[in-house]
């Protein structure tokens, strides 16, 4: 970006008309629970619980001010009314049916929206089995080469537009796990991953067909799985050129939020670290993809950086040098969307003493996952208005394997990613960063 | 204090000569691992794990300057070589024996430094039953009036400062917890305090003496105990008078630690929580001390207000008005030092759906104060060469109960508490303070 | 009893027409969970899982005969559809209110048993504040003294046996627990009990006036609580002169549940065990009345000798004679009727190592009271058709504090008692009983 | 056997003279703590906790009889000072410094036993990597065939006998787990598999070549690890016909142990079960063996058979027919002999109601084997001198998958395994059997 495309306060667009949030992967349980749950939230039937756009707060100047206005209504967001719900999947089902099948909300509310839900439907996905052993597509796109493809999920893109008169779109991608990929030399630039569509170059993955075709339709792209998609040189140079924002990857849910809340604490005390044992069980469509090897190292991989970046072991050698990193998911159907998380966190003291964390989570993956849905809808969407474009880094907060430019490491620590959002919004209002010293408070004039 | 008085960078006055550091509850687990565990890091033995000031580091400018000097040579700190031991206590051993009592650290470590733990002995404390009501003071000051009590802790101070031709002290309460007190009128101001120091008024405790003999003698004081002590405002005053610095209160160990580090985690995700139980069973003195209602009750004011700061209710009502906060100690003889915490927390999320989280930490008590307690004493003494005097909230990181200006609240969010006092050493040493925005990365010139 | 007022086999009354369960405490959680529940088996809406008498198998003969007949085809017992439901409380909803007051049940199954739930009402409950200090008894019988109130009680025996057209009744105790009472002069004999009545001693508790009048009313009377009740000397006396039985205290439900099943674990393999430390957490009506310190030490007194007849600390010193066992209950809003145990278990093995067991129990209360209650009212209804009276230790499978003969010690382990139970069956209905030896298995003809 | 072969009271030959004791595995984690600690315990320095034939008792008659002896008192048991260790191994080091290897005495221990440790050196092993991947042979025979092998372990087994002046051996594999072998046609017979000795059958594996050796040698097997070894036809045939006694297979510890206890607490209570999922954490040697897949499946066999024979799904389809059960094994290191086990197990009640039970168990994989090697050695040398030969059902107590005879099931049960195996000894000694039917106590005379 030149420093002068950036637009501040009075400037930043206005979110006028309805916004439109396609997303790949429509019929599954997070999109589900997110388009269900904002339609209760319209219908005054329940609270967005989980989301920093609509229940946060952000402190302005001094701790004395008590100027503490809530995030919505500090910056030009859309809101809930204006957004308007499409996307594509491989199953046909509408979204009733869908949020019956997925099982995260109770029936009696299912029931209630059902009007709302059988109107949404998705448009047909683009699959290769390769990419996703453990599913089988049913109703998927007929075209056979890339091109083609893309052809198609623009020509949705538009009908979308069209049918609900819509001013702007954002893409999220919320479609299952893709098999593992390494970066190969198709997607170390934006000629050779052209190349690379006319050819139909295996390495190029559904996902990266979804993000290309939104970016050249000026819609921005935020990838909610482990697998690169956008995360590739290509990619963000379209995005750059094209002046579309983009974001990801991992939505940071359950097991990852609660290890970047710890890992940082542990830190922050100087404690030492020898291992961090982690696993859970899970019994629903996402668990049954991540049984499968290959798409499970795509997780993994996404899942296990974390730890590095946050404990900085070569800062740090002789506390964090020798951890030992342990991931493991295991499909246990009982329990259908209620994942449970298990950790063992072996952590030294003083002296080397030792000392142990056992953590049990509880926890629901899409309705953890369904804030995060929205907040990235609206935060990308109003970082198109603020001129913002190319990687999103201050929305690193969502995102178990944060995107960064080239020569930067990533943030994993939640804290930070925090502190960095809030005190971004406060540059572009124009208003104090905050940086929590207080030496101030305590001198006399 | 003045902007004036504030010394920065090269004016610090450096760490010369050596530092005294004064303990009252010397024969005590906490106490004896700090020492015993310094002088094993001095001698090669062990590394102080834990301990921001020894292993910490510090980044100064941006991400991409690659500078992070450890904290210890980024500010004039005291060397560990340079400290001295010494205190109070209400039992007569010297610290091999309190050490082996403790049954904190190995035997064959303890034994490692014989020569040098039979060396340390306590100056006899002061004790009064009601103030602690499950142990029995056994090497006690005789005088019978406050005055000849501060009179004889004033002596005990210049003793030890000429004994060891010490040129600083500091003084840090390792004490048992104190009976429970309310602020009464004889604590609201310095007139009245000293009024009641002549009358040996029964609300002012034991703590308070020792504290109005180190801040008269220009002596720092930390509190690192739940009682009031210096938390309120006739010590505060003469504080300020005596220009001293002075923090506290109750080391931020164990289970309060993970709770100032989870609760900003939950509330940073916007997510609801509807109760949280925290209980803990532990064997050593301070369980059998805590297992009288009136010291419980002075440490579970301290452990319950933690959640009320962090999550801000009045700002968050949905998510945080019914909060069902309880705590539980229980007294354990099996396990020692080694206490052990178990958490139980009721979060929700979107549309208001529940989740659990469990934490259960094997944690050891004196292992993780040790450390706290070495910093606190490193830093309390350079506070006081760069001129700042009167509370130090900087340091609320280390605290369960912070103690803060009159106007202010107190901040237990543990990353904005360190964020708190990196900004500040920044501002001391005039270097750029860290706001973890990040949009310059992204802007071509 | 004498050995020939045993009936065996053909000899054991049948259980003809119905079966009257009468049962003070029936607004609870409880008892409505086990009204409703039967009502929903006997719709076919649900199964009565946790049930011995109606899902349970019995092994005859050997292994290699495969004769594992169903225990209500084995033994004759009365049948759900004959059962008929009433009893006593101080609040006077009926049992559809109150069991949407208990919220243990889910509301569309209540709705579905609404018809029938309406129909059943309490009587008025005998009740005294200083027996359950949290609760306020709001319908109440009007009668003074105590003879007045057992009379009272026996006309209402008489109004459901005649309203029901009953042949046969059987009485269980599911109200709160009451206060400690220690075993005084007053309960020692009956003599001395029926003077008490008379001079309406203090010492005699609401729930003995309950099991006075039904064993006078020749009903067998079941304790589901930890009170004293019918285990005193007078009541034991009352029972054998009216040829009635009793059985008693206190359900074996949740942690103790768990408690013996593991500590009988723990014992076969000869581990040691240093301490036992359990917690719960529970929000329901029984909570709020543990949360008083008279209910809680009657209850603790019954949670707590469990351990002790298990382990044999005076056969097995060097094992168990040290244990540490601790149990607090605590009150928790948050969540209702799902009690939440944690247990901490120190063992030791060999040359004395130590392990740690940690377990934590996710479970409903009421859930797990209902099938007991079902149990034994239809084992001591069979009971009085088999012609025992007096104490039925062969029931001790189902209480935490099992009632026995004078020179006995009660059984704990649940496995024995399941073996005592099955055992006494088989006896009862000749066959022979099974010991698990098996050498005959190996042995060539 | 025949019914006059089996000797009883005092015709059982009295265990006159020293025992040799031969584990194959001999430096292996398990072995060593179980003789140095049966050292320890000779030389009084600590106590053989965990072991039933040590620590245990065994009621005879009444309750009320109060006749309660030890065990080792009521059967004429080897005691320990008779015993003389010996054996195999595929590394050489003698068992001093394998107990430092494995880490599992505390070194204090181990030093005290040097002088007795360095004195015991394993003969060279007989190793095949095919059955144990992540391990590699350093000492071992270099016989090729397998006869000449057999020849080589029974020239061992005489030169043991006389080196030590031995009146009786018995053998007990300690080794590890060996690559998962389904039943062959070549174990079917004794003639088969003679025949497949002659050809080096692949299919034979190094561990029934121990069996082979030593039965023919007139020696007791006992098998501790999940490999089928002695449980196949032909050496059971064999056993039979040297009339020698053999038991197996896999030591019952740890998590498998709990599972064995709590299992059947759950279906005592006629509890339905959804689904048990169990994981662990290990560091040691066994840890790394079970990381490879072959030998994990030979284990996972052993460990998931256990729910179904306990909760007999075909009897009680309406609890236990859907369960469903994963075991995972997770090699960590952090944490050597110390393994953890996680478990989490999804039950349901009264009317299909769920709960959830969570165990985490921090234990000692060798400290709880060793005592379970001591008791087999001595109960299987008891079995032959009590003229029992073939398999040793009795002794399923310590197993996780007993062997049994061909028509029967095996009893995973720890409670009726611990009662099979007492009253086995009670008919042996002619006392009654114990059937904790009690009618008795309460019939007067």
């Amino acid at each position: 970006m030149k420093a002068d495309e950036i637009r501040r306060k009075e400037d930043i667009l206005p979110p006028e008309g309805r916004l439109g949030v396609l997303i790949p992967g429509l019929a599954g349980a997070v999109s589900t629970t997110f388009i269900a749950g904002v339609e209760a939230v319209r219908r005054k039937m329940a609270l967005p619980i989980g989301s920093l756009t609509q229940m946060g707060t952000i402190r302005l100047g001094k701790r004395t001010e008590n100027r503490v206005p809530k995030i919505k209504e500090f910056v030009p967001l859309a809101n809930l009314e204006s957004l308007v719900f499409g996307g594509w999947d491989i199953f046909e089902d509408n979204l009733y049916d869908a949020c019956l099948k997925a099982k995260v909300l109770r029936k009696d509310l299912v029931e209630g929206l059902k009007d709302f839900l059988c109107e949404i439907k998705p448009y047909p996905g683009v699959f290769r089995q390769d990419f996703v052993h453990n599913l089988e597509g049913q109703y998927i796109k007929k075209e056979k080469d890339y091109l083609g493809l893309i052809e198609a999920l623009k020509a949705d893109i538009e009908d979308f537009k069209r049918r609900h008169n819509l001013n702007r779109c954002v893409m999220i991608w919320c479609g299952s796990t893709e098999a593992y990929l390494s970066l190969k030399d198709v997607h170390k630039s934006l000629d050779a991953f052209e190349e690379g569509l006319k050819k139909n170059d295996p390495a190029i993955a559904p996902s990266m067909l979804y993000a290309y075709a939104a970016i050249t339709s000026g819609v921005p792209f935020v990838n909610g799985a482990p697998n690169l998609t956008v995360d590739i040189p290509a990619l963000i140079e379209l995005a750059e050129k094209n002046k579309v924002p983009i974001a990801g990857k991992d939505f940071k849910t359950g097991q990852t939020l609660l290890k970047t809340i710890i890992a940082p604490g542990i830190k922050a005390r100087m404690l030492g670290l020898k291992g961090w044992f982690s696993t859970n069980i899970l019994g629903n469509r996402d668990g049954l993809v991540l049984d499968d090897a290959a798409s499970f190292k795509t997780k993994e991989i996404s899942k296990k950086s974390v730890l590095d970046y946050i404990l900085q072991p070569d800062v740090y050698p002789e506390l964090y040098k020798d951890v030992y990193h342990k991931v493991r998911i295991n499909y246990y159907p009982p329990r259908g969307d209620n994942k449970e998380a298990w950790d063992n966190i072996d952590i030294f003291g003083w002296l080397g003493y030792e000392m142990q964390i056992k953590i049990n989570f509880l926890c629901r993956d899409s309705i953890l996952a369904a804030p995060v849905v929205l907040d990235l809808a609206l935060f990308i969407d109003f970082a198109r208005r603020a001129g913002l474009y190319g990687i999103q880094e201050w929305l690193s907060f969502y995102f178990k394997s944060p995107m960064v430019g080239k020569e930067l490491y990533p943030e994993h620590d939640l804290f930070i990613q925090l502190m960095k959002l809030k005190n971004t919004l406060r540059v572009l209002m124009e208003e104090t960063e905050i940086t929590h010293t207080g030496l101030d408070y305590y001198i006399e004039e």
